[in-house]
């Protein structure tokens, strides 16, 4: 059975960190060995930075600090996690992965979404085999992400106009990559949405 | 009073902490506004990266990974300390800057060397007006380094030969930038050492 590497994208709210996981366990029920990782953490190191990132004040880093230290994160994540579950043969299925750096970090200031290219070909290099782009209307987004605030509200506290513009950056990286990305509405039940995502990770397995 | 950017570098236990300490103190006896700072760390955002580098397993993370991260602490130190520093027309002293970087990380395995000055370049630009390199024998040095051991034994950890290496890489280093460079020999004492320091840095200022 061979490797594969499945990202989940979309804007918070989006529902793709429950189809991610909805899609880890029926590939399990299929027999599949599946890895299930998310970023920003993922691995031991990964996580510990993501806390240095996440938990402070909003305004701690500026974005290029802060894509800096996504950066050794997702590194760390890389080596850790990802190669070594592809390397066993496994589906290594990630929730977020290099473009939601591209979009969030990219956003910010617009000179930086070049800058968050060239860090990525120069230190991690890898992309997905396949990414499921959940794509939802934000003010439904949000509203799923508000309902369930934690503590890292960093990204949800942004608001709806920076959704919104996330939104159509997912949309056009799926657009300037037609065979990497899927996206799949994300405004349906969960079950429907998560049917899709299946027939399109199928579809994926047996045309390689 | 113009600002200027001075760092210093060197091995392990050459001394230079010491001297970056007595090159601030005699400034300021002369009635410049100093700011002493050092690499990893020197701002509060880069301490705590430093502490995640260096406190834990000297394998925990990649070359790679503690690239990315010595990177960000950088960007976090330049932002919030150096940069203001400069403006506020301070003389900026740090003890260790990027060449650092170039050493001990591009010195892990050879071809890590290019992708040290790309990241560099892309994230980092800025370089001091002058680096005061202070040149001791690996094998003094170490001996001194070992003799104030503490918790942070990564570097020092790296025995001899790589000690070796790290000087002849920041002897190549000055060949290369001859303008910026000042190689003083750190094997006399400090006093002596710290005269030659000053005779830099008065004729730095003097001729800007």
């Amino acid at each position: 059975m061979a490797a594969t590497f499945l990202s989940f994208e979309g804007i918070d709210g989006s529902g793709k960190s429950t189809q991610a996981r909805t899609l880890a366990e029926t590939l399990r029920g299929l027999g599949h060995n599946v890895c299930l990782t998310r970023e920003p953490g993922g691995s031991k190191g990964a996580e510990e930075i993501r806390r240095l990132v996440l938990e402070g004040e909003a305004d701690r880093w500026s974005t290029e600090t802060e894509l800096l230290l996504f950066t050794a994160a997702r590194r760390d994540h890389l080596e850790k996690t990802i190669r070594p579950g592809l390397a066993r043969g496994e589906i290594v299925i990630t929730d977020r992965f290099a473009d939601s750096s591209r979009i969030y970090q990219g956003l910010t200031r617009g000179e930086l979404r070049q800058t968050v290219d060239r860090l990525h070909d120069l230190m991690i290099g890898t992309e997905p085999d396949l990414t499921l782009l959940i794509d939802i209307d934000p003010a439904l987004g949000l509203a799923r992400a508000t309902a369930r605030a934690g503590t890292e509200m960093r990204f949800e506290d942004m608001g709806l106009a920076v959704q919104e513009k996330a939104r159509t950056g997912f949309l056009a990286l799926a657009v300037a990559h037609p065979k990497r990305f899927r996206v799949i509405d994300g405004a349906r039940p969960a079950n429907e949405v998560a049917f899709d995502v299946m027939t399109a990770v199928m579809i994926h397995l047996s045309t390689r």
